[in-house]
C-alpha cells in the first residue's frame, strides 16, 4: 500500500502548488524575500517604511458561506472574501497589510477548485496591496465531503505605534458613522442557509423578485474591502475607533471597541436595511434582536470619532469613494453594550 | 428561527472564549499589546530585540493525526503538535518564533475539547517563547461530523537579516546531519491509519509488543519543537542550511534547500529507524521508497553544514541536550534530489 492508495496524491498536490505558485508571485510586494515553497515565507518589515512599527494579525474563515461556493461551483469568490475579512479585521486597528498566508484543507483535492480559491485570494491580495506569501494544501481523506473544503486565512500588518486605533480615546457624545457592507459578508450564513433553502425551499438558482437576482448571487456577493475608503482617513487622526461588523452583528462587534463606561446608542433607522436582510427576516420571521446579532444589516464598518469631526469624517469618505456612509448613532456614558432606540 | 436554532450557540462561543483568553494571556510575552479579543493582536516587534529582521511566517495543520485524538479522546496534543510544527517550519530558516494564531472548526462546539487543544497550544507556545497572540474559533454545523474537527496554526517569528538562513551556502561535500524525530510528527497518517487500523485491523487500545505501548500511544506522541536544541547554535553561523522532515520525507524535503546543481546521499544505516516506522512498514508491505516519501522514518531535522563543521556541530547538539544527531549523508554535486546510498 502506498500513500496514493491511502487518498493522498502527492504529485497532483505539487501540480497545484505549481499553479498556485505563480498566482502568488503576482503579488508579491517590494518586501517579500522568498519563494513560495520555502518552510517559511520571508517578509523585510523595513519596505513598508512605518517608524516604531506594531504588527497586528488575524485569523479568521468564511464559515458556512462556503455551502454557497460548494452548491454554484464559484469558488474564486471565497478567496476574495477571506482576504477581504482579514484586511478589514487589522485595518480597524490603523494597520495596512503586509502579507496573507492561507490554509485550505480538503479530503481529495480537486486542482481545479484550489485553483479558483487562490485565484480570488491573489486578485484580493493584489487589490489590497497584501503579499501571499504561503501557505498550505492539506489533503484529509475522509475529514471532508466530496466536493467540500475549509479555508482559513492568517494576516500580519503593520502600523506606526503612534497610528495605532485602539478605541481608547472614545468618550461619550462621540459620534458612530456607519459603512455599508456589500452583502452578508461572510457571517450569518447558517441562519441564512437554513430558512432559504430549508424553510423557504429555495436552490441556488431560484431567482429572487425583491433581490433582482438569484439565491446564490445575492448570497455569494463579496464581503468587501474598506481599506481603500478608509487609508485615505488615517492620516487625519480623526478615528478615534473601527468596529469591523462580523459574527455577532453590531450588538457583539460594537462593544469591543468601547471603553469601560462607555455605551452606544444606535437608531435603526438612520440607514435602509438592504433588500436581501429584510427578505431573510420575513421569510424566517427571525426577532429583530436575533437579526442584529447575526447580521451586519447593512453596516460592514462603523466608526467612532467626536461629534465636531463627523462631517469631516463623512465628506473624506465620500471623496474616498463611498458616498453612502452615515450617522447611525452616538456614545452614551449609560449602561454598556448596544441599544437600538431612535434618536 | 434564531442562530441557536440553526446550530451555532454564540453563547457556548462566549464561554470558551474566556477560558481560551485566560490560557492565553499565560503565553503573553513583552511584546504583546493587546488582549485577546481585539480585532487583531497587537505585537511590538522591537520588543524581540533583533536588529534588520526579517519576518518569517507558515501556516500549517496536523493533517489526519487528528483521528488519533478522535479515536482517543486525547486533543491536547494536538495542540502541541500544531506548534511546534510552525515553530520548527521557521526555524529552519534561523527564525525565533514571535506569536501564534489558530484557526479551530468544528461543527458543533464542544467547549472541553476546545479547551483541551488551546491548553496544548498555550503549554507549547509558552515552551517556545512564542504568544499565542489569537485565534478564530469558527461553528459550522453540517462541515464536520460530531466530536470532529479541524485546526490549523499560523505562527510568525523574525531573523536579523545577517543571520537568515537559507541552504545558499550550501555546496557539495558538505556534511548532513541528522536529528531523532519524536514519532511520526505530524505526516503520514492517512497511510498508517489505514494500515494499522483497516489492515491489520488494530484499534487505539491495541497494545504492540514491538513498540512497547498501546497504538494510539504511540502514534499521538507529540511533534517535537527542534528550537531548544538548535537556539543555541544559531549564533555559530555554522548551520547553512536546515531541511524540517515533514510531508514527503526527506525525499521531498532535503531537496527544498539544496542550491541548483547540488543532490544529497543518504546513507540510510547511518541511523536506526525506530520501531514504529519497521512496524508499519512490516505491516503494510510498504516499499522502502514510499516509506520514505511518506514518514520522517526516524530523522525530523537535517542541518547541512560544511564537513570540517560537521563535529563541532554534533558537539554543541549534544551540549544543548540532543546526544543522537549524527551524520547521515552528504552534498553531491551529481543529479538532483535525494538517493539513499551506502557510502
Amino acid at each position: 500500500m502506498d500513500y496514493k492508495q491511502a487518498g493522498v496524491d502527492i504529485d497532483a498536490g505539487n501540480e497545484v502548488v505549481r499553479r498556485i505558485r505563480s498566482m502568488a508571485r503576482g503579488t508579491f510586494t517590494p518586501g517579500v524575500l522568498s519563494e513560495i515553497g520555502s518552510f517559511g515565507g520571508l517578509f523585510r518589515l523595513d519596505a513598508a517604511g512605518i517608524s516604531d512599527p506594531v504588527l497586528v494579525a488575524s485569523a479568521d474563515g468564511v464559515g458556512t458561506k462556503l455551502r454557497l461556493a460548494f452548491l454554484t461551483g464559484i469558488h474564486r469568490t471565497i478567496g476574495i472574501d477571506l482576504v477581504n475579512h482579514c484586511v478589514n479585521d487589522i485595518l480597524v486597528q490603523g494597520a495596512q497589510p503586509l502579507f496573507f498566508l492561507d490554509y485550505l484543507a480538503t479530503g481529495r483535492l480537486e486542482p481545479d477548485v484550489a485553483v479558483q480559491i487562490v485565484a480570488g485570494l491573489s486578485t484580493a491580495c493584489r487589490e489590497n496591496g497584501c503579499a501571499l506569501l504561503g501557505g498550505e494544501t492539506a489533503e484529509m481523506p475522509g475529514f471532508y465531503a466530496d466536493g467540500e473544503y475549509d479555508v482559513a486565512g492568517f494576516i500580519v500588518g503593520a502600523v506606526a505605534r503612534d497610528r495605532l486605533i485602539d478605541g481608547s480615546a472614545i468618550t461619550p457624545g462621540d459620534a458612530l458613522i456607519g459603512v455599508p457592507s456589500s452583502g452578508l459578508h461572510t457571517n450569518g450564513y447558517s441562519l441564512a442557509r437554513r430558512i432559504v433553502f430549508d424553510l423557504a425551499g429555495l436552490d441556488v438558482d431560484s431567482h429572487v423578485a425583491e433581490l433582482g437576482t438569484t439565491v446564490g448571487a445575492a448570497l455569494l456577493e463579496p464581503h468587501r474591502s474598506y481599506l481603500p475608503i478608509i487609508r485615505p482617513l488615517l492620516p487625519s487622526g480623526l478615528i478615534k475607533g473601527m468596529a469591523h461588523i462580523t459574527g455577532g452583528g453590531i450588538t457583539d462587534n460594537l462593544p469591543r471597541i468601547l471603553p469601560k463606561g462607555t455605551a452606544a446608542r444606535i437608531d435603526p433607522a438612520a440607514w435602509q436595511v438592504p433588500p436581501v436582510f429584510e427578505w431573510i427576516q420575513r421569510t424566517g420571521h427571525v426577532p429583530d434582536d436575533d437579526m442584529r446579532r447575526t447580521f451586519n444589516m447593512g453596516i460592514g464598518l462603523i466608526i467612532a470619532c467626536a461629534d465636531v469631526a463627523a462631517d469631516r469624517v463623512l465628506a473624506d469618505l465620500a471623496a474616498a469613494g463611498e458616498p453612502h456612509a452615515a450617522r447611525i448613532g452616538r456614545v452614551t456614558g449609560e449602561g454598556d453594550g448596544v441599544r437600538y432606540v431612535a434618536p
